[in-house]
C-alpha cells in the first residue's frame, strides 16, 4: 500500500488538508472491496450456499460500493464535495450492513472468512465516518 | 431494454410493489453510466481537453456511481433498504453535478455529446428521486 | 439503445469503418453484463443455491468481462488494437462458458432466467467474433 | 496486503498448486488497477491534458482490465481455465501498452506519477505471464 501513498503524493493536485483521512479511507475502501468479493466466493463454496444468500448479496453490494467510493476519493484532482459526502454515507452503511451479517456467521458458524470480512467492513465504515468529519468546512 | 424487463420478471424474487419505479430507475442508471463513460472519452477527443478536465472527472464519477446503483437495484432478491436509500441519494447528486457541468459545455461550446449526456443525467436523477419516494414505507 | 447510438455519433472521433460491428458489439456487451448480473441474483434466490454456485460464478465473471469489453469498445477516441483483440477473445470465451452452464439449467431445471441469460451470452459471443473479424487489417 | 492473503487462506476452496503465483498476480492486478486510475486523474491535472489523452485512455483501459482480472483470480472457488487464460493475456497486453506510454512521459516530461504507474504495469504484466505459465497443465 506504500505505492498507493507514493502515487497520491506524485499527483499534481494532491489531497490537501484532509489528506491523512483521505489516504486511510482510500486504503480501507479498496481493501474492503477486495475482501468482500472474496467473502462472496467463499460463501458460495460453503456446503449450504442458500443459507448464505443474503450474506453473498451484502458482500457483492459492499464490494461494489467500496470500490466506487475509493475511486472517487482517489481522484484528488477535483472533489465534488456534495456527491462525495453522500457516497461516503452510503459506503459506511453498506459496510455496517455487511459487517452485521458476516459477524453472525463468524459467531454461529465459525466462518473465518466472514470474521476477516466483518473486520474489514468495520474498519472501512469508521474510515468513511472520519472522512465525512474531515470534509465538514 | 425489453430483455432487461423480461429478465427481471423471470427473477424468482421480483421487485414487488415499487417494481415500476425500480425498472425505470435501473434502465436510467445503466443508460446514464454508459453515456457518461462515452462523454468522458468524447471530451478527451476535443481540442482542449484541459478545459474539460472537470467535466471528464464528473463523467467518470457519475458513470461509476450509476453503474453500482443500477446493480444494487437489479439485485431484487434482497434489498438492504438503508444502503439503497443512501446510494440513490448519492446517485441523484452525482447526476445533477454532471448535468450542470455538461449543460454549460452544451450551451457555450455547442457540444452535442454533452447535451445528450446532460439529458441522460437529468433523467437518471429524476428516476432516483422517484425511487427514493417509492421506497418510503 | 438509440441514445447510445446517437451518443457514439456525437463523438468527435467516431468508430470508423467497423462502426456497425462496434455498435452491435457494445450493445451486446452491456446487455449481457446486465443480464448476467441479474441471473446471478436470480440463481441465489432459487431453493438450492449450492447446486447453482458454478453458474453464479460464471455469471459474475461474464458480467464483469462484458462490462469492461463494452467500455473499451465505446472509448472510440482511441483503439489499442492489440489489447482490444485479446479482450474480445476473452469476452467471447466467458460468454460461451456462461451460456453452456445456463443452457443446462434452462433445460434440466426449466429456469427461464437462465434461458434468457444463455441467449444474451450467445449473442454477445457472436458479436465479439464479428468484431474480431472486423478488426483484422 | 497481508489481509488479502489471510482471506484467501480462509477460503474453503483455496487456490491450489499455483497458489503462490495466483496470490502474487491478484496483488499485482489490484495494485495496478488503483495506480492506473490515479495516473489518469493526475494526467488530467497536468497543464496540457490533450497531449496526455492517449495516456489517460490507456490508464483507464488498464485499470478496468486489471480489476476484472484480479477479481477472476480471487474467485478461487472455481476456475474457468479457458477464460482465465485469455483474460490474463489481455491483461498483460493492456499493462504493456500502458507502461510503454507512461514510460515516454516519465522520460521526456519527467512525470513521477507516470514513472510509478509504468512500474506497476510492468510488474503486473510479468505476474500475468507467470500465472499463465503456472496454469499450463
Amino acid at each position: 500500500m506504500n505505492r498507493l501513498k507514493k502515487m497520491l503524493q506524485a499527483h499534481p493536485s494532491p489531497a490537501g488538508s484532509n489528506g491523512e483521512q483521505a489516504m486511510a479511507c482510500i486504503e480501507a475502501c479498496f481493501d474492503c472491496a477486495e475482501i468482500c468479493e472474496i467473502c462472496a466466493d467463499a460463501c458460495l463454496s460453503e456446503g449450504d450456499a442458500s443459507a448464505l444468500a443474503q450474506c453473498i448479496r451484502l458482500n457483492l453490494d459492499c464490494s461494489a460500493i467500496c470500490d466506487v467510493t475509493g475511486t472517487l476519493l482517489a481522484r484528488t484532482g477535483h472533489r465534488d464535495a456534495n456527491t462525495l459526502h453522500l457516497q461516503l454515507h452510503a459506503c459506511a452503511q453498506a459496510c455496517r450492513s455487511c459487517a452485521d451479517e458476516c459477524e453472525r456467521h463468524a459467531q454461529h458458524m465459525d466462518m473465518e472468512h466472514c470474521r476477516i470480512c466483518a473486520e474489514a467492513c468495520r474498519r472501512c465504515a469508521e474510515a468513511c465516518d472520519a472522512m465525512v468529519a474531515a470534509l465538514v468546512p
